[in-house]
Formats: C-alpha cells, structure tokens, sequence
C-alpha cells in the first residue's frame, strides 16, 4: 500500500460485487484479478472484490487477490450480510467466511426498511438492531475495519424514520466507521436526497456514505447530492454496470468532484487515465463500451453538426465543456451527411492529410461521403477507410495493392459432423497471377487466410497484421437474413490499429471489402508503394 | 389538434433536430415523419421537426409533416437562427424560410455568452440583442408563436451574467412565449441550476425552459432541478440522443414528473406506452435500444441475484421502485450463472411452464444453463432456447422436427464481378430423406431458404415464419476471424416473435444453430407434434 488516498474521502468502487450482478456480465476469477488491478491502477480506495462464503469463486478471488496483487492504493474489502436471525455472530459460518477472506475491510449489508425485515428476513425490528450490532461489534473485536450498507434505507426512512435512522445509530455505536444509506431500488429524485441525509447526519452523527441505483436516471446527480449533504464515501462502479438499469458510474462521479468541484479524490495523474481504463474493463467484462458515456465514451467529444465544427475550429471551447485529454479521451470530428467543409478539414487535419485549402477537393469529399453514408457505410468507426476515401480523392487515383480477379468460399457440415471451411482466391500483384487456398473455422477467416498466404510473399509487411475486432451489423434489420450488412474490422500490426468497413448484402462480402481496406491501408502504413 | 395538453408545462420533444446530431444517426423524411407520429402518440406538446431552409431534408419534412400528419397531440416547431447582424428580420432568407414552413411555433436559438457572440458570430453585444428583439418581434407580428433558445446560457452567466439575463429580457420583451436556458456544452451539475433559474425568473419575469445536454452524465436530474427551481418547460430527445454524449432523455424526464411528482404533463395513458414507443422510435433510426435504459430498457426490471428473486417471490414491490406496467415494461428474471432455484422457477412460470416443485429439475436446469452460458451461449436473451432447453430437460428428451444429415454453403464472386450464393442441406422429416438447394444473397439466407424449400411441404407451418432480427456477435473478440460467434435470431409469425441463439467457431455455424432452434420453436408454438 504504497500511495493511500486520504483517508477523509472514500471512492468505493464495487464492480466486481454489484457490478457482476448486470444482465450481460459473467466474470471468472481472472476476469475480477484482471479488474481489480485497473481499478487500483485508477486508484479507488476500496475495491468491494465479492462474497467470499456465498460465492466459492469470489472465495478464489480473495485468496488469490491477496497473494497474487501488490495494491499500490486500494484496499480489498470482503461483502456479506449481517448474522442470520437468532445465531450468534462468532459462530455464523458466513460471517467467519468474511474474516477468513483476510480482506482488511468488510462492508456488511442490512436491513433497513422495517418491511424488509418482516417480509424477506422474518424477523423482528429488534432482533434485525441486535443482528447489526453484534456482527458489527464482532468484527471489530477481530480487528477489521467495518462499514454497514443500509440496504433500502431511503425507502425505509420514507416508511419508518426512527426505525431507518436506528439502524444507523446503531451500526455507527457498534464501531462501523461508515454508514451507507443505500437507495436500493433505484427511485430516488436528487431533490429528495438532501433533506434525508442532513437529517441522519445530525441526529445520529455517524460519517455516511451514499450509494443509489440508477432507475430513475439520476444516480450520479443523487450521489452528487448526498455528497453535497455531507456525505463522504461513494460507492459506484465502473461504468455504471450493476443489477436492472445500473449503480452510480464511477467515472461521472469521480470526474465531478476533481474536474467540477476542484476536490482531490484520486491519485495525480488519475483523471487522464479514465478513457484507458473505462474501456480496458469494458474488453474484461466484454460488453461493447458504450459509446455516449460521459467524458470516455467515444461519441463524448465528437462533433457533428457543421456549425459546432466552424466554431470548433475558431476554439475548442466553444463547444466543450472541458478539454477531452483531462480523461484521456480526444475531440473527434464527425465525417457525416452532416459534414460541411469545416468538418472534413478538420478531419484531414486530424489524419495528417493537409487538403491544402483546396475547396473543390473538400466539396467532392463531402458528397462522397454522404452518399456512401447513404448506402450503408459509416466513416465514423473506419477511420482508415475515410483515410483511403481522402487519399484517392486527392491524388486522383486509388492505390491499389492488388487486384482480385475471383474468390469462393465454401462452407459445409458432413453427415459425420465435421465441419469444412475452404475458400480459394485468385488474384494479381506485380503483375503475376497467384491461386491461393486456404481454410479455416469460418469462412471469413478462410478467406483472410487464403488471401495472405497468397500475397505474403509479395507483401512480407502482411505477416505483422493481425485482425483484432471484427463487427457485423445488420442494416434494415428488420428482414433478418436478406439486408444489408455492415462489417467493421479493426486491424493491427504491432504499433497501432486502425479500422475499416465494408457493406454488401452478405456478411462474406461485407467482409472482403473491409479486408480489403484493412490491408491496403496497412501496406500504406508499412510505405509500401502500390502495384498492381 | 383534438387533444392538447394543458400549456402550463410543456414537454418539448427535439428529436428530430437536436436527436438527429447523435453520431450513428442519419434520418430520411420518411423515417423523421415515423418518429414524428409516435412522438405524437405518446403525446408530447411540441414536435422541434428540424431546421427548414438550412436542410433541404427538412423543409421537405414540414410540408409533408403538415400535409400527411393529422397531429392529435403535439403542435410542430421549425428551429432556426435569429437574423443576421447586419441584415434586416424581413429581409433574412433564413427567417423566411422559417415563416414558409408553416409550423405554428418557432424555436430561434440565440447567443447569450458574450464570447460567443464575439468569436462565433463576430459582431458586438449590442447587435446580438437586437438580433433576438428583431426577429423574435418580426415573428410575432407573423402570427407565430415564439421560443427563444439562449444557447450557452449558463457558461455566458457564469462569465457575464447580466449580458446573459439581458438576452432573457430581451426575448421575453420582444414577445418569446418562453426563454429556454441551454446548457449546451453539457458541463453542469444539478447543484448549480437552482440558484442561476430562480434568479433569473425573478429578475427577468420570463417563462422560463431548460435544454440539459449529458456531458457530465445529470441531464435528467439538471431538468428536474430547473423544474423545481420554477421553469415550466423542458426540452428533451428521445432516448437521450443527441450530440456528444446526448440530450436530456425524454422518458426518465417524464417518468419523474408524472410518477414522482404526480403531475400531469402527458395525456391519460401516455406513460403505459413508453417501453413501446422508446423502442419503435430506436428501430426507425436503427439503433439497438440501450438494453439499459431507465424505466424502458429491456434491462430495467431484470432481476438477476438470487437473493433478490427470492424476495421477489414474495412481493415484487421488494426490488422495485416502480411496477414495471406502469411504464409499459415487465419484470424479467433472469436465468444466468447468478440463477438460483428461485429464479428458474419464476422463469418457468414467466413461460408458462410449471416446474412441478420438482427440486431436482430445477437444479439439472441451473446446472445446463451455467455450462452452456460458459460456452458462449445467452439465455438472458434468447427466451426461445431457453424454453427448449427447459422442456428437454422436464421432458427428458429433445424435440426435433427434423434431422440435418449434411449441410454446405458456397459463396463465391466471379471475374466478371457477379456474386453467387448457394446452399444445399439433405436431412431427414417424418421418415422422408430430403435434399434440397437454394440461392440466397448471402450464405445464411440461401442456407435459410434450402431448409425452407426442404421443409415446408411437410411443414406448412413454416411458411408463416419470417426471420426478423439477426444479430451477430463476436466473443474472446480480441482474435478477429478467429474467435467464437454467437448468433441471435427472432423470428415472428404474424402472431408473436421469439428470440433464439446459437454459438459456433463461425457465423454460419451459429446462424445453422440458431436457425434449428428458431424453427423446432416456432413449430413447437404452432401446435405441431414433433417426428424425425
């Protein structure tokens, strides 16, 4: 634990607890191994890793956490519930379990909403009190550091005040040094919040935490309010994944407070690695990042409409509400059918192409682009295909690397289940004729194959090249099988990546078509000069 | 216009101008006047149908939008820019332009951050303001009904706040039925509005409106804080969507007002077709829906921890903060690796299907379903395979309808440029050895259609089916060409749709898959016996 964030503010993060419960997410023990490093390399101060007892692979997790991370600024905290009604709290198996999970820190969850505790616990109000207190109180004696998550408590603070209140009062005498009031089924409004939170602070004194849901859409604004009642422990997850629509999005929160407020909360340096790590938990848990978040989604600072490009290009400003490289992430000019000219420039300035404030060029481009957008294309995530677009526009010719005179593919299943995937092409470089086979798991990937074993000799620079992402997109989805795909490729070679697309009315031919680019624009890249 | 909502608040919709600046979206007229009518069946009061005059498209869109709509709800609006500086209101073509569209109201949108004015328009404080007094007066004396946007507001009243509340004024004097302040870069927080509205309503006098965009993730809670602080119009997109990260999104925004704050801003039954109307609109822009998406994602009510569907069983209301009917959404469970008994039991009764009590099923089917969610499979969205798995395993057999003895697809592209694709499948129904070929666009869809040709005389059934949906998706993405696929497929038969999956080293592979299963149900569900 070598750079411990103070002490005085909590950033919570728990991903892999309520994170791993959103529809979608699915983590093995490497996966939560995998996160929790990002998270710490972000430096959140507590990493809530799962339910060890409860869940024999968040068990796995702990131990092996402990062994295998060096933790530069987060602790490990262990999750579980209070005592079961009418066991004492030593001799509670899944209480032991949270001790023996050797996390330093232990959040147990409570009730209380006193009509949870009738319906869900069957129990008493006062046995539910003494169930806080002795868990508490138990883990405290066995050295741990406590927090209590009062689960439903804005609910049950609306039902029953005292009760709700109660419970804090009490986990809070019992030694817990954080009290979260938790709105747990997500319907809070953000003008709700901070009455409730003033009121629990000054009559029961204890230091709260806050941690909302998202179902109303107002999760982070929520958490923003309980911090502004006083509030200083929030707990979220990265990008905002969670049970139903979400918990409060780490990323928006933490980028409030440092970015708006001007508070400290994480390391230095911290913010400008937030894109990176959004994204790189996104691939873990391989859900597509969604691309609209605030400050990392892709979208975030893109801009489309013509005019916000004019201003843009006056100042960046105008039209940002904080400069993009504070999180890691870049401004993006849109190449749409809402492109003007400001855009394209703008663009060709972003890829190192210099149009040379040639207006006839830019107006060509322009209605290229929209009317490829038109059929299907989409220059907005094939960078390197809008790339090849400007350059054919501009020097008047398109480069080519080679040209396919055929290809085939075949597909088949045997009455013996085996399965073939063959695919031959036969094409010209240099000026020789090559017939290619290959095969492969799929018909795209016998065809990629088929394509370099045939050019590789000819371009050595294709061995680097590697396909990473490959994306198909149904246009017209509403006819199933027969309408027009879409395939983005992302290609690398060792020193960066680009992306292409191709559009047909089959995925085989969509395919080719981005292949096609990717390869073209990587042997440009490579400065291989083009010959057919 | 039969039925208007009360003008004492307005639910302003600018989906279609402002919604249509979200990168991935590119409207036709056609599909702005499909959107144009669910917003008025969902009955916002003002439909913001684009820019007429600066968008050929969307001068074309208010004349059809007026010829062919028969608006039951909302009143539509063309947005616009003040004059020029330097140009007479009468005199502007731009303004003109905005008469000849027709709309009964128009949005101008005015600078109100006196750097805007300087750098973006380039002309002198004094001129902007009589830019809003000309042309918001000159369209007043048009007979139109006036907004007027103050783009950047709360930036321009952070820098200058009496230039900002001169530009309220003015419009408000000038005749502007509302001042709506935008806070167009998207930077603030819900803690900053109260206090700039509530000032301005009272120095100024105007009816105000807010314009909240989600760069810091609080659009929602931003226009509920304006609200609060006394403005009585909001303007949102559907969806959220918008440049950059977005807009305010329509639905929470109203969700809030209507089931939150018991007020009254749409018509009687309105909130009961908000799941439905979210996502029709997000099939005309071909969008997937955010599966995510407060209140109408198909996320929002799934309930995937054990623990959680356990309290479920008792009372839905345990975890959550609204009934989903009320909004048009149900309450799912999920069947994942988190399902326990509980779950699939409430899955099966979800289906129709009655587990008996049977403990030990139960437990088979947890166990399948978490081996195959580990091969790559997703129940959670494929309902279809589900229930094929669930009553092979309550049925101790697997339906089949058919069975496939060898099945080969060729795609190939000729030298002369023509493209063919060809599929034959030989198998086996009710005893018959049949082989049968067919030519498709693509090789799923010729593979689609030889099982077709091969089955439907035994089957007639199957003529009602229609492939409706394919989504392809790539798992371990990180290898391209290399990785598993996973397929879904919906189908629908005039009566009903269902969703099915299927998961392979290829796409053609899974689609086979999800192809059987799409069938074996859609049989299942017409009442056919099954026979090899």
């Amino acid at each position: 634990m070598k750079d411990r964030p103070d002490d005085s503010f909590h950033v919570f993060d728990t991903t892999l607890r309520d994170g791993a419960q959103r529809e979608g997410i699915n983590l093995t023990v490497a996966d939560k191994l995998t996160i929790a490093r990002h998270l710490d390399d972000f430096g959140v101060g507590f990493i809530e890793g799962g339910w060890p007892g409860a869940n024999p692979r968040d068990t796995e997790f702990f131990d092996r956490a402990q062994a295998e991370i060096d933790f530069k600024h987060a602790q490990l905290v262990a999750f579980g519930a209070t005592r079961k009604a009418g066991v004492k709290a030593e001799d509670d198996a899944q209480v032991k379990a949270l001790l023996d999970s050797g996390a330093p820190v232990i959040t147990l969850v409570a009730k209380s909403h006193d009509r949870h505790v009738e319906l869900a616990l069957r129990t008493t109000l006062e046995e539910n009190l003494a169930m806080v207190r002795d868990t508490v109180a138990y883990l405290r004696s066995q050295g741990r550091r406590v927090f209590l998550d009062c689960e439903h408590f804005f609910d049950g603070y609306r039902a029953n005040a005292d009760y709700a209140k109660r419970v804090v009062a009490t986990a809070h005498e019992a030694g817990a040094d954080v009290v979260i009031l938790c709105d747990t089924n997500g319907g809070m409004l953000p003008g709700q919040i901070d009455a409730v939170v003033r009121t629990v602070l000054a009559d029961t004194g204890a230091r709260l935490g806050i941690h909302a849901q998202d179902d109303t859409g107002c999760a982070v604004a929520n958490s923003l309010a309980a911090v502004d009642a006083g509030a200083t422990h929030v707990q979220c997850t990265a990008n905002g994944y969670g049970e139903r629509v979400g918990n409060a999005n780490l990323f928006p929160v933490v980028a409030a407070l440092e970015l708006k407020y001007g508070r400290r909360v994480l390391p230095p340096g911290a913010m400008e690695e937030m894109t990176r790590i959004s994204h790189a938990i996104a691939e873990v848990v391989n859900l597509t990042p969604s691309t609209h978040q605030p400050y990392v989604g892709v979208s975030a600072f893109a801009h489309k409409a013509g005019l916000h490009a004019s201003a843009i290009k006056v100042d960046p400003d105008l039209y940002q509400h904080i400069d993009p490289e504070r999180v890691g992430n870049t401004m993006r000019m849109l190449v749409s059918d809402m492109a003007g000219r400001a855009s394209i420039e703008l663009k060709g300035k972003e890829l190192g192409i210099d149009l040379g404030g040639d207006r006839a060029l830019v107006q060509r481009v322009v209605e290229r682009v929209k009317e490829r957008e038109l059929a299907g294309y989409t220059y907005e995530a094939a960078d390197a295909s809008f790339e090849l677009l400007l350059r054919a526009e501009a020097e008047g010719r398109v480069r080519r690397y080679f040209r396919v005179e055929s290809w085939r593919a075949i597909v088949e299943t045997r009455p013996d289940g085996t399965h073939a995937n063959e695919a031959t092409v036969k094409l010209w470089a240099k000026g020789e004729r090559i017939v290619a086979t290959a095969e492969g798991n799929g018909p795209v990937n016998a065809l990629d194959k088929a394509l370099r074993v045939g050019l590789e000799r000819i371009y050595p620079q294709l061995a680097k090249m590697e396909l990473v992402d490959y994306k198909v997109r149904i246009l017209e989805g509403k006819h199933g099988t027969e309408s027009t795909t879409r395939v983005l490729v992302s290609t690398a070679d060792g020193q960066g990546e680009w992306s292409t697309v191709g559009v047909a009315e089959n995925v085989i031919d969509a395919s080719w078509q981005a292949l096609d680019d990717a390869y073209a624009y990587g042997l440009l890249r490579a400065g291989v000069e083009p010959q057919e």
